[in-house]
């Protein structure tokens, strides 16, 4: 048998679990702090609903899953390939939220303050860095169009990353109506925003020569395409540039919306204005966001105003505005960083034969201030203390010797710091 | 589209979720005390690995998931239906953790203590209280033959379930060495001893005379069989017994091992033996035990060693003996009894038009004590505010009326509390 993982999948080892487990825990912490509620959907859904969803690209990468018994007797029979599966893995949590929403919607609060972490699936050629099984990590607003979700979404997000220990970062903001009066006034027409919009957002990666390039390769004028990188590019187009662009009512919301988000960061993080800023996804229909770790380098968090989303999906229109934090990419970051999950300390009772009760009993008196481990004693006691010293742990301590306790690590450090005092 | 989840597959409410959370919480944080570490591994596990694995009637329960791109072409070609997949979904935990603990042996302690609290799937007629997608929670001892392991799992078991207060229950042991003896005792062959523990397991289920009828009709003689239940129901067979029947290293081991149990348990719940304590599983090899809640009734924790399996597995012997608990079960047992998930209080912040940045401000005054969400205020506060209380809240206050402070439910008892006093 295969002792590793399938292909691009991955486990995790304890300490990772615990850096993990912390994370979550800090996340929820604060998005529950903020009045935000956890909800649980299967991660199995129905292959009708996946290949009907708005996924795009992701679509193609769905794991199918195989009908069972008569079902896939008759499937088989008809020689249909279309007809094998009747489940799916999700591919996001959107599409699992719009349906638990429709479901459920007249037993959740109004509007609907939502909280995902879990897991999402997707066949991705297996590469560095990228799992075909990960978490993703959601908050979403459904049912209010007030850009105060905005707010509160930049807000509770910042909160998020600050508790996590990232270090510093920025909230870059755009609004996809703003974006799309710009490339109006550049000249091209409003149904080549889209597009346009698609170019634009490789700026980071193919420069401005990229862009304008793509742009008049794509069939458009070149002084609309020098005039379009111009204004956002190199006349430092500000906040205050807004109202001269775009529709005066979305931009005195939008300006508003920026400088409320600010406000509330007390001076903690940016948030800034970023003509230039698209986010990938087609569905965005107002404000979008990025935050980007000015220590680590990177995009860590992500999101936006996605309106027509989660009414295509039930025939009705539904407000709704969602941003997702980077797990992964938080946990790589944080891994690699070491820094300490934040556990409790660890401890050890070293025992001998016959003496597993007391060993319990006095563990269980150090359990308020230690995890406590009981550990057989064997011949080569030295090697066991190294791999306990290896693995984190504080202190051990020998049942037939009361008075000597062995520290390790930052603890010793503190009892060396106590000693010189 | 469809809203609800795909057939046999549960979703769940946020309050719902929050108990779980607090669940798992709590288990793990009782796990964690004892010096257990949590792993994580992939639901998907490959095809092959799965169906050669030890799972008797779970294997016809697997989901199995296509091949994708080229190969699926080749497959289909092919003809033969056994060949689509290469991947499935995990229908335990037990099988992931011997390949895990294969593939990463050298980097984790020895023994290993491990936790595992995640989804496991299986494709099971659709019935009440049945999910294919359900939590399984587990914890395992691997490589250690010493019988303090078992005290330890009974014990770190008995005070997670104490800790998730589900009222009185008591813990049953058995061996399935003690089992094999008892039943060779009265008769029956060696090459009989699955066979007649598979009828003696119902014996709960279908009563003495089911299980006579069962051995009879199995070919056994009728005066073996007499002599198993009388031996096993009807002589009050107890731990003084032990030895006349079983292997008396075996009977010395296993009888301290209950005993060290039990004082361990400071009568907080009992250890007991039962002789006619089978539990399905063909793989067990020695103690056996099963948590059964007095209060609720039926079995929430169950477990063994399994010395063979992960053994079987790599090619190897590898001692092992783990513990499981019935997430599902429990998790109906208290919300059923409305007990409280012990989150944090809740309350809200009232706000109006152009007032979020100052909502925020306060709601973040009232952190310490309280998750806070802003709700706007709508004409018809009332209704507002009857919805809050219905969903738990405990506070509600106004922006614009400060002094005004409403309280709900047991915050609002103990107000009244306080003014009698």
């Amino acid at each position: 048998m295969r002792i590793t993982p399938a292909e691009g999948m991955n486990e995790f080892l304890p300490g990772e679990v615990e850096l993990r487990d912390s994370m979550t825990e800090k996340i929820v912490g604060v998005y529950r702090s903020f009045g935000f509620t956890k909800i649980s959907t299967p991660a199995l859904e129905s292959i009708e609903n996946l290949d009907n969803s708005d996924g795009g690209d992701n679509l193609r990468l769905i794991f199918r899953v195989l009908k069972r018994g008569k079902k896939l007797e008759d499937a088989l029979e008809k020689g249909d390939p279309s007809g094998l599966c009747d489940l799916g893995l999700r591919y996001d949590l959107t599409l699992p939220l719009a349906r638990y929403w429709a479901n459920n919607r007249s037993r959740l609060p109004d509007p609907f303050k939502c909280i995902q972490i879990d897991r999402a699936y997707r066949a991705e050629r297996p590469q560095k860095g990228r799992s075909r099984e990960f978490v993703q990590c959601d908050v979403d607003v459904i049912g209010s169009d007030s850009l105060d979700s905005e707010v509160e979404l930049i807000t509770v997000t910042a909160r998020a990353l600050m508790k996590l220990g990232i270090g510093a970062f920025n909230v870059r903001v755009n609004d996809r109506r703003v974006l799309r009066d710009v490339i109006r006034s550049c000249g091209f027409s409003d149904d080549c925003c889209s597009s346009v919009a698609v170019t634009v957002d490789k700026l980071d990666k193919i420069g401005e020569d990229g862009v304008r390039d793509e742009l008049v390769g794509k069939g458009y004028p070149a002084e609309c395409a020098e005039k379009l990188i111009d204004t956002l590019c190199r006349r430092a187009f500000g906040e205050d540039d807004i109202e001269k662009h775009a529709d005066p009512a979305v931009a005195e919301e939008f300006c508003k919306m920026i400088r409320r988000a600010r406000e509330l960061s007390g001076g903690e993080y940016g948030v800034v204005f970023d003509p230039s800023l698209v986010r990938g996804q087609g569905y965005y229909t107002g404000a979008v966001f990025e935050i980007e770790s000015t220590e680590f380098g990177g995009t860590v968090a992500g999101g936006g105003r996605y309106d027509g989303l989660i009414g295509r999906f039930i025939g009705e229109n539904v407000p709704a505005v969602g941003f997702s934090i980077g797990f992964e990419r938080i946990f790589s970051i944080l891994k690699e960083s070491k820094r300490p999950a934040g556990g409790k300390k660890k401890a050890a009772v070293f025992y001998g034969d016959g003496e597993v009760v007391e060993a319990t009993k006095l563990a269980d008196t150090m359990r308020s201030e230690f995890d406590v481990t009981l550990v057989r004693r064997k011949k080569k006691v030295g090697k066991q203390l190294a791999a306990l010293e290896e693995t984190g742990f504080s202190r051990a301590v020998f049942l037939d010797r009361p008075d000597e306790i062995k520290t390790f690590g930052e603890e010793h450090k503190t009892n060396e710091k106590e000693e010189k005092q």
